[in-house]
């Protein structure tokens, strides 16, 4: 038995998103199987469904910012109950075995997590579904709560521009009076924003669009950089003590790290293409260039309390559907201010 | 008055080194003067005297790692006396005022610290000259002690191919057990075996000549990768925590960052020209790659009590001062085991 489920999917790398409809398992004892009520729209989201990383499988149903109300649970689910509103990220799954795992940071399980599309589904075979779609079963072990007084649309994108943007302004000990830079103001940008700033961080935006300063001011900015003119580097050298750099787009990360401190650090959320990177500017302050990948199951909930007790949601514009590649092309433009979300109702 | 003083230095980018007669300023009251009795030959005095970096001014004579005996003292010093055994590494002053310097990071002053040579010398007018020479004249807070026990000779290294090495490992808090990857055995690579090892580390040699195999053992490596087979490194990924990569040759760091654990780090000591760094390395297991300089005046002394309480020195060969041009075209083949010392007596 299967669930029959009503999806958009891309049926080819050149293919825009269409109808169409997929299977989910009937839950199992420790399964919960949920009505998807929005799915944000994320940049990766693109990047696979045109195969830009080349190893996208079709048909492929995109979306990892999911919320919806749990509707059945299985025998052994004790923690979920029906109705309760919950989120699942970029994940579903882990070997649950490995170090990383038990640590509850499942997102760099030596195993390989299972992603929540385009991944190897072991329980139905072929490839995961994602949240372009009006249900999803997901084993207990990998929903979170989406706590009371956080609004389900705009708490959709937390489950990965959020928990992205959070996760390493944590790790890495970002505090009050801590000097952070932002680079980009988009879906992950605007989040880090609001993050820093609530963490009692000085928040400089560096954007290259000069037109985003009112934007990035009312998100809480201290400061903005236009980095379109290459002198402002020269200018803020040494100014910052973190860098969380959003941008996937090629840019001269050596400039960027003339921006840190002595022992500062940029932090890479983005994936822009192989830059060359010189080992002075790394060098002279013994600064440090890093990466981060979303954030575990624990974080990610620990993130959402954090947003439902400070007040912290993602700017978003809600669409219908059948929207989404219209979507696309204007997220392709920097078009949106800062994240779209499905409203699955518009799929039923 | 001034005190001239025999030298080798360069006339030309282009001109292989050679006699020459500078002059030391008159030791003043914070001064002390150093009979200078070895010098180490860093790959860096090749970079500066053929002027691999766009900065050099000629004459340039080269050498920051100098070993010496104090010969007279100005007016205001008390820490030193005639026939001390000090030290003097790359660099002879900074600002004392800027964050770093209060510190003890001087190495990191915000005004740029005063290179041994190369720099402009603000006592003497013209540039700063370096150790392959007789005498130097030395500000007294930039001085350090070598203790009693360790040769005079191998201890010279220990000013830059030493500290250099110190430094990132005890930075980043290497300690037992800790896996640590070295990339290049030569003159900062093995003492990066030996201080490493020291600390408990167990340590990994990676090097792109097999026949370092042995050598690295006797250094104490428990093991050892020989990198021009590029399997290796899908063999060894994720296997170590740290990595002290002394290479200034180019070479792919993404397939360095891959032998990264997760949280692990890759610190550049040398100077390899810009390469393209990809960012999936690093988010996939939240790496970082970071770059460390030298080390400051506190550090640098620890380290050298370090190394006499230890038995560490540098293996050195010892040459006289016109085998110079010969040492840079046997360094330029690796065919030093692992550092000429200039026996500054054979200038005299």
């Amino acid at each position: 038995m299967s669930l029959q489920t009503a999806a958009y999917a891309a049926q080819s790398e050149t293919a825009p998103l269409a109808p169409w409809s997929l299977s989910r398992r009937e839950p199992g004892a420790e399964d919960v199987l949920i009505e998807i009520l929005y799915c944000g729209v994320c940049h990766t989201d693109i990047h696979f469904s045109r195969n830009e990383w080349g190893n996208a499988q079709y048909p492929m149903v995109p979306g990892h910012e999911i919320v919806g109300r749990v509707v059945r649970v299985g025998a052994n689910v004790e923690r979920w109950k029906v109705g309760d509103a919950v989120g699942i990220g970029c994940f579903v799954d882990s070997c649950r075995q490995c170090g990383p795992c038990r640590a509850g940071e499942e997102q760099y399980c030596e195993a390989g997590s299972t992603f929540t599309y385009n991944a190897p589904d072991k329980h139905m075979g072929g490839m995961t579904f994602g949240g372009y779609s009006t249900q999803i079963t997901v084993d207990q072990h990998y929903l979170v709560r989406i706590p009371e007084g956080l609004p389900l649309d705009a708490a959709a994108p937390l489950l990965c521009a959020g928990i992205t943007t959070f996760s390493p302004l944590r790790h890495w000990g970002v505090k009050e009076g801590t000097r952070v830079g932002v680079v980009g103001l988009g879906g992950l940008g605007h989040m880090a924003v609001k993050f820093a700033r609530s963490m009692g961080a000085h928040v400089t935006v560096l954007s290259h669009s000069p037109g985003k300063e009112a934007d990035a001011k009312r998100l809480g900015a201290d400061a903005f950089v236009a980095t379109h003119d290459p002198e402002v580097f020269e200018r803020h050298a040494g100014q910052v003590d973190f860098i969380l750099d959003t941008v996937s787009a090629p840019h001269d990360l050596n400039a960027y790290l003339g921006l840190l401190a002595l022992d500062g650090n940029l932090v890479l959320v983005g994936l822009p293409d192989p830059t060359p990177v010189s080992a002075f500017p790394l060098i002279l302050q013994r600064r440090s260039m890093s990466g981060s990948l979303i954030g575990g199951i624990r974080e990610t909930q620990e993130m959402l309390d954090y947003c439902a007790t400070k007040g912290i949601t993602c700017d978003i514009e809600v669409i219908p559907m059948d929207k989404i590649n219209e979507a696309y092309e204007r997220m392709m433009r920097s078009d949106v201010r800062y994240r779209f979300v499905i409203d699955m109702a518009s799929l039923k």
